[in-house]
């Protein structure tokens, strides 16, 4: 879809297979991970800011969906859609897809947050990072909402 | 807390951590996703189990709050707490500790289901599963329900 970012590809790994024969659930938040790894770049927070500036992103809370399994090998991508944003905090929604299928394979809600990583807390993202985000808010302003943010976990009433 | 099941024990590996010197967001679910195949287990669903009556666990869908960094080589621990069940989903809350604090590290909830992994879908528990399953419900049944449970994420408002 138009606006969304794509960033980062990456190949399904052998070690991230378990006995189900399919990606552990915890490898499908690896290539979350990786996809904020590189997301962070684009915003002017890649390594060597990171190292220059002293900034960098935590993770606060994560909502996973899995949708589809994903086999050993495959490549993978993620759309990245930008939900919100304040002085320190990131709203961002991941969609994950392999490369057999058009359908989703996962989704993943998630709040990220700015650290100072000499005083080891939240603080107001650069400038020049703040500008970066606002762009990506302007560019995705007109997307619509994913089906599954907001989640609760629940068992359906009887 | 009396009532809570401690299965699992492990260490935080040196390549579970990121260039922010701490435990990384997937491998805390890495570490609940090994804790779920000990509780796998508890309830007659262990390897054997797997391979003789071709039934597993698959995760549906996983909330994760982070609430302190974890370093390597720390041991971790996590507390289980069955929050619902029906025929083939069980609804579970865990809270991760680590060897040198009392508080919580991060808490994850969780909804698995039952899979026929020959038909590779959601089918009833096996009924000696069913019953632990209701075995654990019933010692469980006076614990009070995690301040985390059913979160939605979202920017605090203004």
């Amino acid at each position: 879809m138009a606006g969304l970012l794509r960033l980062h590809r990456e190949r399904v790994q052998p070690g991230w297979i378990d006995y189900n024969g399919h990606l552990l659930d915890a490898y499908y938040l690896l290539i979350f991970s990786n996809n904020t790894t590189t997301f962070m770049e684009h915003i002017g927070l890649g390594a060597k800011e990171r190292a220059e500036k002293g900034h960098s992103l935590f993770t606060l809370e994560v909502h996973l969906n899995y949708l589809h399994e994903i086999i050993v090998g495959q490549e993978t991508w993620v759309d990245i859609q930008l939900l919100g944003h304040d002085a320190k905090r990131l709203h961002v929604f991941y969609t994950l897809y392999a490369e057999d299928s058009p359908q989703p394979r996962a989704t993943s809600e998630q709040m990220l947050t700015n650290i100072d990583m000499n005083l080891r807390k939240s603080v107001p993202f650069l400038p020049e990072v703040q500008a970066r985000i606002e762009a990506i808010a302007r560019e995705q302003a007109d997307l619509p909402r994913p089906a599954n943010v907001g989640r609760i976990i629940a068992l359906p009433r009887k």
